[in-house]
């Protein structure tokens, strides 16, 4: 049982209709407009029992997070299967693109590179289990509810599942950061790809950074030695995805 | 007078050497090791005097920011003119490349934007003055210390600024979400450019969306309509200076 707290992640989830539903919780106050009534009608269409309760309530189910008025009370985080990701590929008849988080530490990173990698169109997402984040509710609230499409495999063995991939030929591409290495710009990146984030202080494990093909760098120019993770991931995931074309991106026509 | 805290924001600070630095504080327990042992050695250079106080003062003057231990009092923040930044575009021969920011509200996306500001090489930054974020000691611990290195004007009036580029031939592109825009990677961001990114709920304001030459969008195809402002706009910094071909990057030859 989990609580997915604020208006953009409980519409998501309401949206996704991936995991079970309990109950909604608003605050005794909360006024039936905007996100507030479209999260309403939503939970009504789904049956879904409404209930008001005092903010203090909120606050604390949310952890002191960021409700905004509201918590949805709903079943634990659907993880996927590494096979479910590849038959995303398969299903849109492209190559793989999949991102691989080797132990982040920080919710609010998680979540930020969850939402850029739902809007690039990533396939899905591996993950380290244990000691690293896993999909709580900060990280669903930090996605702004992103999550709820993605499909994210949890493996208990990061290497081992990086060499899965490398026999269904995926090619593995690690960032880090140093002077000796090529930048990503450099990198054929329109390829069946696994692009491989390493931890905020310490990077990729020796491991993992040594069962990647290629390990790369971002350019940099400035005064200050490094990004932010987030940060990073987020421009080699747009960087990767101007590589394959823009794939599956529709503009509208005017 | 205003207190920058945490290891690599007073590192830069004492790099830049363009704050008056009053004094360093430390921790009565922080161990002369790492980085404070670094910080310790150019404060003694640079003659500053070094206090060892209780943590909860630290805690009080870092406004609980996580300050690692060590806060510098130090001089208000050296505001640049737009004049500044323009010379700083021919100082180093390049079409001037610069960033706009119209009323962001979060020190943390102002500061993680700046950031990448940097890596970028932006020749300076121009923002409005109140009523949107400042460089306070919290933007400067986001940025990591980045903006001690960048020019930075702080106008009264955001829209005149823009008109003032735009005579000295400065081509001005908004960034913003909608179906009807055309997107970044269209548009040709090897120009002399301002790059104007609006606040994080509302977008630019009306006038500060008129001036600009182009408004485009970034490509996206998840189900999560939006990102988050600083995400938008690093992506936005990396393809431009990927359009003018990663200019002043030399990467170290192995």
């Amino acid at each position: 049982m989990e609580f997915v707290y604020g208006l953009w992640p409980i519409i998501e989830t309401l949206r996704a209709k991936r995991r079970p539903i309990e109950s909604l919780l608003l605050t005794d106050r909360a006024e039936e407009k905007g996100q507030i009534t479209e999260i309403i009608a939503m939970a009504r269409a789904q049956n879904v029992p409404i209930s008001r309760v005092q903010r203090r309530i909120l606050d604390d189910l949310a952890k002191d997070g960021n409700h905004q008025g509201a918590v949805l009370r709903v079943g634990d985080y659907p993880y996927a299967q590494i096979e479910d990701i590849l038959e995303v590929s398969a299903l849109r008849g492209e190559k793989p693109f999949i991102l691989i988080l080797d132990l982040l530490q920080d919710p609010q990173n998680v979540g930020s590179l969850l939402r850029v990698a739902d809007a690039v169109g990533i396939h899905g997402v591996i993950m380290q289990e244990r000691r690293g984040v896993s999909i709580t509710s900060s990280v669903v609230a930090s996605s702004s509810g992103a999550v709820e499409h993605l499909a994210i495999a949890q493996v208990t063995n990061l290497v081992r599942a990086m060499e899965e991939l490398k026999e269904r030929d995926v090619w593995l591409v690690g960032m880090d950061i140093g002077p000796n290495l090529p930048p990503l710009n450099q990198t054929d990146l329109n390829i069946a790809m696994g692009l491989v984030m390493g931890s905020e202080g310490e990077g990729m494990r020796r491991l993992v950074r040594e069962t990647c093909d290629f390990v790369v760098t971002l350019p940099m120019r400035g005064n200050v030695g490094s990004l932010n993770v987030a940060t990073a991931g987020s421009i080699a995931l747009y960087s990767a995805w101007q590589a394959r074309n823009w794939e599956g991106w529709a503009p509208k026509k005017t």
